[in-house]
């Protein structure tokens, strides 16, 4: 509990005069104020996280957090909970759709046992397993409020050994299967907002079995009744051990000032029990794609983001950061090497003109 | 007239087995079914393009048309117009904003000086020239419809030549001040929306100019009353010689089954009208980010295409189909690179329950 308070605590705002000098080259770039949008907000933003005006060489890692929940009893998910071991291994052998996009822009994956029902003779898969998966939150609580605590922590602790070895652009994926119900139980017990409103098909439940994810939902916040000014109480009761690493994850990324990326509804809803612990997480986040699943858009509102990428995916694994990552470096490119008004031959009095439009 | 004539006849469709053929690839690969969402209807729709389920090395070239409009007179744009020859010479530069984003994809452009009002004395820069800017479509026809058609046939040449040179993945951008005015023109031209609805601030116009600027789209469309059934006398009216010649790459792209990416609200403009001469057009088309200019959207609608990516860009040049670019290589990425069930060691009957499935 320490270390997580400690971590919290030390997380500082963003540097602010880097951001209003960064502004200042941006609104230089040989382009109508404004004109690039999102590419120049992440770009102040970056300024602000790591104090930099360019961040030329991004190293870039995404953290798969993958843990059983025992909701999946309850027939909650299409897949059987086998494939949440199957596919942990599959991480290491480059072959699922993770692997295959953080391949094109170069970025390395941490796989994390932080909770899977099984042993993996594996020296590619972190061992930080808290238990063999979750109980069922349909009965009772997932967890223990220490044990959860626990799983923050192996998610800070893991960002600090990452920042050590370089990285500095971080992505966030899961592995478990039933998680996208556990992740609209933490939704809404963190919201006002009903079960019937977040909760989704996940990856692909008939319309009865839908209904019926709908109804445990309900049920394990009735059984459970999750105090929503404490997120760690919202994660020991309704979350999972995934959910609670990834938010971890968060927070160590804020703490070390290094810039995050969420990938769908599963690593939103850790974003958004790190937001709630310290809001000052939140300008250390960026946003990827809008996933599929019909809570992600309230996951975003939530936490006060907008998602980048529309492209109607529900993988998880991670595999919307790939994407953003893209974007980021764009943001980063566009202030390396994009000319100046001056650069540009661009006449004084024009520029003259155009800035003193953006006052209006 | 016999040329672009003979190109929209030479336009088929899609080859349907090779789109059932890259499904079941798809279906096959360890996600569930549909979870990658738009990188798997590309993948299917590149395998109808190509004819090949896998197209691993695609060779990518923005064609930039340039022109000048002889509306910018009207005062419509926060621009000089002088600033349409200084970017068309900075875009051989490497300093502008689609040049920065290209290089990330290794992408070449093909700067085309299609109507600028100046000479060019640089080898960078080809020379296609219809005529110095086009007329004030306020007063008059932009041009001749001869010359409109001129314009079609210098973007089908072109396309042809880069074809012809390896190229198999087509961008469209342009340099062209006061064209979102003649866009916003063509749109209400081709459809039943209002000034009003469509026009937007484009490069960042005062309110008062703003409602000057939907005005002269107003007049435009009611001195020159261009016949919605006829996209050559829309562009010819109320068009520029940017607008037409990127219809005609679009054209070309489709005639040699080759996928070509939409930037902005411009050169949605030039594939509503392309896929208004023939609708098979649609299909060899994809869309990239949703422009910040309010008639981006109903421009999309009309075409009937949902754009990938929401980056509130407005800057036009072809600037956002790098992105769109790196969404393409990755959707054969993942027909490439992915594992099948099998590969992923998921068992026979949970491969069979999820096929039954996609069926509901």
């Amino acid at each position: 509990m320490e270390f997580l308070r400690d971590s919290l605590k030390q997380i500082q705002p963003l540097y602010e005069e880097k951001i209003e000098e960064a502004w200042q080259r941006i609104d230089n770039l040989t382009k109508p104020i404004g004109s690039l949008g999102t590419l120049e907000k992440i770009a102040a933003r970056m300024a602000g996280i790591t104090g930099n005006l360019v961040n030329s060489r991004l190293k870039k890692n995404i953290v798969i957090m993958c843990a059983d929940n025992g909701v999946v009893e309850e027939g909650v998910s299409a897949c059987p909970k086998d494939i949440t071991r199957i596919v942990t291994e599959n991480f290491t052998r480059g072959i699922t759709g993770v692997c295959v996009f953080a391949d094109m822009v170069q970025a390395d994956l941490t796989v994390v046992d932080i909770g899977v029902d099984a042993e993996f003779n594996n020296t590619k898969i972190i061992n930080k397993k808290i238990m063999r998966g979750t109980k069922n939150i349909a009965k009772g609580p997932a967890m223990e409020y220490r044990e959860a605590v626990e799983a923050i922590e192996v998610g800070i602790a893991i960002v600090d050994e990452l920042v050590k070895k370089g990285y500095n652009l971080l992505g966030t994926g899961e592995m478990g299967i039933a998680n996208t119900t556990t992740s609209a139980a933490v939704l809404c017990a963190l919201s006002n907002l009903e079960p019937d409103v977040v909760v989704g098909k996940g990856a692909g439940l008939t319309e009865e079995q839908y209904r019926h994810k709908i109804e445990v939902v309900k049920r394990a916040l009735d059984v459970n009744k999750p105090n929503q000014n404490d997120p760690i109480d919202v994660l020991a009761k309704v979350g999972g051990l995934d959910i609670a690493g990834l938010c971890g994850c968060f927070i160590g990324a804020a703490k070390n000032r290094v810039p995050i990326v969420i990938d769908g509804f599963i690593s939103s809803a850790a974003a958004l029990c790190a937001v709630r612990l310290n809001p000052k997480i939140k300008d250390y986040i960026f946003p990827s794609h809008l996933s599929a699943e019909p809570g992600a858009i309230y996951m975003m509102k939530e936490i006060g983001l907008e998602p980048m990428l529309n492209l109607n995916m529900r993988l998880g694994e991670g595999s919307g950061c790939p994407f953003a990552f893209f974007i980021i470096e764009a943001s980063q490119k566009m202030m390396r090497d994009m000319g100046s008004f001056e650069d540009a031959n661009i006449v004084n009095n024009f520029l003259i003109d155009i800035r003193e439009e953006k006052a209006i």
